[in-house]
């Protein structure tokens, strides 16, 4: 079956401002380490007052891993939702630049495009306070059936789980994916994220999502067990790929058939692990797409993963295509 | 004299677009490699569609001296002209951040905050366009006598020539300085401006200017000739310190009775030399205000300067006071 996009993403569309804390921030203000936590603009505002001086760039989960798969050479494509200011437009001309469809109306009134306060602790660990802002105006009808139809695979961010409306955004894109015989894939984005949404997303993980990304922390909070085997027993029986991300020590790939580990990159200038799991998602999805044995695509992620994590921001700094080529 | 602030500087407000270009993209687009350009709206515009991803930060160039003084813990205020929008309230809260004294009105209609769009070559030169936006609102009337009256330094940008009616406000600023017995500096911020302003920006160092920054090309564009000795034997009789930037080389320090060269810092990790001049300022400037002999203001110079080209962006990512205290 042709398709014109190998992957279309949706998600929360932010713009991320990138700076570095000490960790006694983070106790100071009750923020636990490694978390995203929603916050209002009030709040957003106050953190942000006292917070050192930053630099912005466009972020958004699903967003970045779209961005690492046009970097990377696929055709890809993001539904997701910024109003006509001055951060939307930043937004809007990084992705495009990428060569990404990305066709979503603009708001011209209300929210502000979303933000996401990204604080980085000297571990290069990152924790971050997210204000929706304009997220939270994502529709049903900001989905188009023909982008969905005409791709591939349709990926999801669970943080889609938190504006009202963009579930039902969600549940229809996913409809129309497997209607027109296509693949879902969902990240579960954040522990804190899976334990708002623990019941729905067990469902999805079920009945509605073919390839799931998850890390160690969310997968255990989907099954809310204490032991990796047993939730990767659980989620073999659901999905038909689910790529666990595990830090340092790389991946695994659970299938029906064979769950396998893959070493992860040894990295030497660790600066920021903003973007580790949405790139891997990219690697992965980019391999998948094209193709690829479960072994090579966990590869693929390990090492677009690793390119992220050695400088500010979470979108790559180089061309992926040629990284990749140099690094396989 | 006792003095609140070491230092006050004037100067376009501007948010930088750091991007990373080919070469070819600024002959194609005919911009002098190293320059700075001001552009339109309509073609800043034009110049972001054909560009890549970029991330955004504080710059402006005196900004950037005043925000390396802070750092470096000089008391320091700053006058320039922003909006109440996105991009404004980034720059607002960067200075503001660092300790810096910054209460210029802001615009709240008209023109947007300014913008530069940086194109970064792979030898990590910079070429500059930039969108002036609210910055030609600095009037005279935002110059505020206590600020100036009560700090040792009114350290002043050439760029301010570019924007009509800044003039105004950098001679008032000047007069008030002197007429409370303060130093005025200036820094010719780039040769195009020289080019632009040169009769008046010589009866500037001529006559009101007891400080003055420049480059290699900024200073021969100046005294229009093409051997630096007689630029520096020129300027010698005109400023009572002048501080020539050298690239590698390091800078020299011209005064009425010395004309000396310090070495340069070599950087094995060269990324971007936006901000190389304005942070050597800032070194300076915080030598002078505290006291020190040239050799030792010209060596701070040299030390804040090596910092800022070892990363994006034109603000330091350090704490300059701790990076100078290990480097001196």
């Amino acid at each position: 079956m042709t398709h014109k996009f190998d992957v279309v993403g949706i998600g929360n569309a932010i713009v991320d401002i990138l700076v570095s804390v000490e960790d006694d921030f983070l106790s100071k203000h009750k923020i636990p380490r490694g978390s995203m936590q929603l916050v209002d603009e009030a709040t957003s505002e106050k953190l942000y007052s006292e917070l050192g001086q930053a630099i912005e760039c466009s972020g958004g989960s699903a967003a970045n891993t779209i961005a690492g798969l046009a970097s990377l050479g696929s055709n890809a494509a993001y539904i997701g939702k910024i109003k006509d200011d001055q951060l939307g437009h930043v937004f809007d001309h990084d992705i495009k630049s990428l060569g990404v469809e990305f066709t979503t109306a603009k708001d011209t009134s209300g929210a502000n495009t979303a933000h996401c306060l990204v604080m980085i602790t000297p571990d290069a660990e990152r924790t971050m306070c997210t204000y929706l802002g304009a997220c939270v105006n994502l529709m049903e009808k900001d989905v188009d059936p023909d982008l969905i139809q005409n791709s591939a695979i349709t990926y999801l961010e669970g943080y889609l789980w938190d504006p009202e409306h963009a579930k039902k955004a969600f549940r229809k894109a996913m409809t129309l994916a497997h209607n027109a015989g296509r693949k879902t894939s969902l990240t579960l984005s954040d522990s804190f994220c899976v334990d708002r949404h623990n019941a729905e997303f067990l469902h999805l993980a079920e009945h509605d999502i073919d390839i799931l990304f998850a890390n160690e922390q969310e997968l255990l909070a989907l099954y809310d067990c204490r032991d990796l085997n047993d939730a990767f027993k659980a989620v073999q029986k659901h999905c038909e790929v689910t790529a666990v991300t595990r830090s340092a020590k790389g991946c695994t790939i659970i299938t029906a058939d064979e769950i396998v580990d893959i070493n992860g990159i040894s990295v030497s200038n660790l600066v920021d692990t903003t973007g580790a799991g949405d790139l891997f998602a990219a690697g992965f999805l980019h391999g998948y797409a094209k193709g690829f044995d479960m072994r090579t695509c966990g590869r693929m992620g390990n090492i677009t993963a690793s390119e992220v994590i050695t400088h500010m921001g979470a979108r790559p700094d180089v061309n992926l295509k040629e990284y990749l080529a140099n690094n396989l």
